[in-house]
């Protein structure tokens, strides 16, 4: 067994994502773009976009059929927690919603939210629940509504986001699987390169009021640069903790960004793009729901088995990067 | 030492409020309210309200003062979690933006939302971390600013809330102190009784663009009813896996959102009003920030002191109840 291996099962996956596809097509006919100029920069060709849906529906989609395929009733969960930097509001936080909907009885639910990150950064306080020996069984969901906070007449952000969300069930084990180490790192003094949904200092005292601007704002160069830069860093320091080399990993569950960024991952560590699979073609970048969607979608197909080692990345607003290394 | 204690200390408190004192009496030049009214139902008199700052700048503040109160650089720091449901925006989080501003090299941060349970579900994060062994010393921080989330025309809610932040350093340690046990516990079926800040479904392919609502609307009885019938329930069930009884604690630093409710929950478990200290009077009601200003004040004032049992107690939206035993 790994030593250090903190004993945890990831016991089922699933995805929702919204039916509607918007294709890059379709958003020539909305604003000055092109599937030439969108699909060679980022590998995008559709995103899913939520039409009535919100972002808890996702998440408790998800929910429901987590319980299904383990064949867990709601009320043996102890905790279900949503990355999210879309959700429905601020209060009620999208975790309770979930509880709600799925009638988890026994379950405490909380918010986290590490942007495009919040996949790996859940997990992460997801499975220090259970190795701190408080807790047994936790549901992990990364779901996001970006279509929402998104300006569909800006060409610069909107054509790189999608709708969708993504989740696995936890449990803790003595089987000598689970997380073999983690490497979370943050970088607030670039915090500016992505800005979303900032609230006005609105109140009758304020000085100055300020607009509110929900929408998204990116340094879309500088982020490229951020993770192409910074990312190999971080992964070289997971799997020192982890004692292992990149070829020790089977797959490489990246957030999905972008299409160019992974192949400059892929290469950087002399590994075939075959180990960091993608889906940002139909999908789009999903922020915390992304390496879920991405990972249930693996499972199904029969690529990621039991046995595997697994590495998630993920990288994005704070910014942030986190890499959690997983014995499967 | 108490059996199942996780040995984690909290070395640091500290606080930051905004300068600006609103008072009832100011209140009631700006809308058709009085200190008669809210002093009785609430035992508010006044609150803090930021006029340049926003959520990033308090909880700054309290980090600082963290820092030099331990005596410890930026760069011991592994990780910085900032509870709040009035972050600066969605991207980046407020948690990354006070890593950023104190330059903590090596921390990761995310923010966490479980509303006015905040306080007690982020120590709960926080301290879950340092329990599984990855991390050794770590921020935790309470932020609010909810007077950008209050109608300030609506006298229903504006009068109750209030500006602040407050937190501790918390490290792993050998010695006899920590958590004894937690009991936390969600209820998302009533989370409509508090909404704040709901994100509409806004875009191009929605069949419906509804308005977004930013601010608080509550249902104050039910909240009411809710807290006052259900906190004793989960504070039962804390004692219990703590195995002690309430005489045992020395302090319940409750969350500060109504007088009433306080004494409420001190009358059920035969406890003295004088080990459920209240500071609502001045602060009104700061979420997430409430019991960390709070134990702050009690801590600079002499009265708690290491050695002592103190239970943390937090409720509101969501809905969700927290309550945490520690050993000091
Ligand atoms: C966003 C990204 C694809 C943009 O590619 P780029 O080569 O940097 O492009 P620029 O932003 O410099 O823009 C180049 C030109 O294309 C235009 N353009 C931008 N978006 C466009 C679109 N959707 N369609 C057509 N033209 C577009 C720009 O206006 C600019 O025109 P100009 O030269 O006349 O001013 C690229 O920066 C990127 O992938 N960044 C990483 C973003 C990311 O992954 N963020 C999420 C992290 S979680
Ligand atoms: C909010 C709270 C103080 C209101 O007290 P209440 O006795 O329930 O009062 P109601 O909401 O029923 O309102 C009674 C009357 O006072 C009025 N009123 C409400 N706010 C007022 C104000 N600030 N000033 C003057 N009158 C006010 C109402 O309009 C109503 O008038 P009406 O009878 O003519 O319709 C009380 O419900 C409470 O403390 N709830 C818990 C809230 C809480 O702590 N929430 C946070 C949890 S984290």
């Amino acid at each position: 067994m790994v030593a250090g291996l903190e004993q945890i099962k990831i016991l089922a996956t699933a995805k929702q994502v919204p039916e509607r596809v918007v294709s890059n097509d379709e958003l020539s006919g909305l604003m000055e773009t092109s599937d030439e100029w969108i699909y060679p920069r980022t590998g995008i060709h559709n995103r899913h976009v939520v039409t009535d849906e919100n972002t808890s529906d996702l998440a408790t989609g998800v929910a429901k059929k987590l319980l299904d395929e383990a064949g867990w009733s709601a009320d043996e969960l102890d905790f279900i927690i949503v990355s999210t930097m879309s959700p429905d509001g601020l209060s009620p936080h999208t975790a309770a919603i979930v509880q709600g909907n799925i009638h988890a009885a026994n379950a405490f639910a909380f918010d986290l939210n590490a942007a495009c990150s919040g996949f790996v950064y859940g997990l992460s306080a997801a499975s220090a629940f259970l190795a701190s020996g408080r807790y047994k069984k936790g549901m992990f969901i990364g779901a996001e509504v970006l279509s929402k906070l998104v300006d569909w007449k800006d060409r610069t952000v909107s054509v790189l986001f999608g709708d969708g969300a993504g989740g696995v069930l936890l449990e803790k084990t003595d089987e000598p699987v689970g997380l073999i180490a983690e490497e979370l790192q943050s970088y607030g003094e670039m915090g500016d390169a992505i800005l979303t949904g900032r609230f006005a200092n609105k109140n009758a005292f304020a000085g100055e009021i300020s607009p509110l601007d929900p929408y998204f704002h990116q340094d879309g160069r500088a982020v490229y640069g951020f993770a192409t830069r910074e990312v190999p860093k971080v992964m070289n320091k997971a799997l020192e903790k982890a004692g292992l080399t990149a070829d020790d990993v089977d797959f490489y569950i990246a957030h999905q960004a972008n299409h160019r960024i992974i192949e400059s991952m892929a290469k950087n560590f002399g590994q075939s793009m075959d180990k960091f699979p993608t889906n940002m073609e139909e999908y789009g970048n999903t922020s915390a729901a992304s390496p879920a969607i991405l990972l249930d979608e693996m499972v199904k197909a029969g690529q990621i088995k039991p046995g595997m080692k697994v590495a998630f990345v993920g990288f994005g607003g704070g910014l942030a990067i986190g890499v959690q290394i997983w014995q499967l």
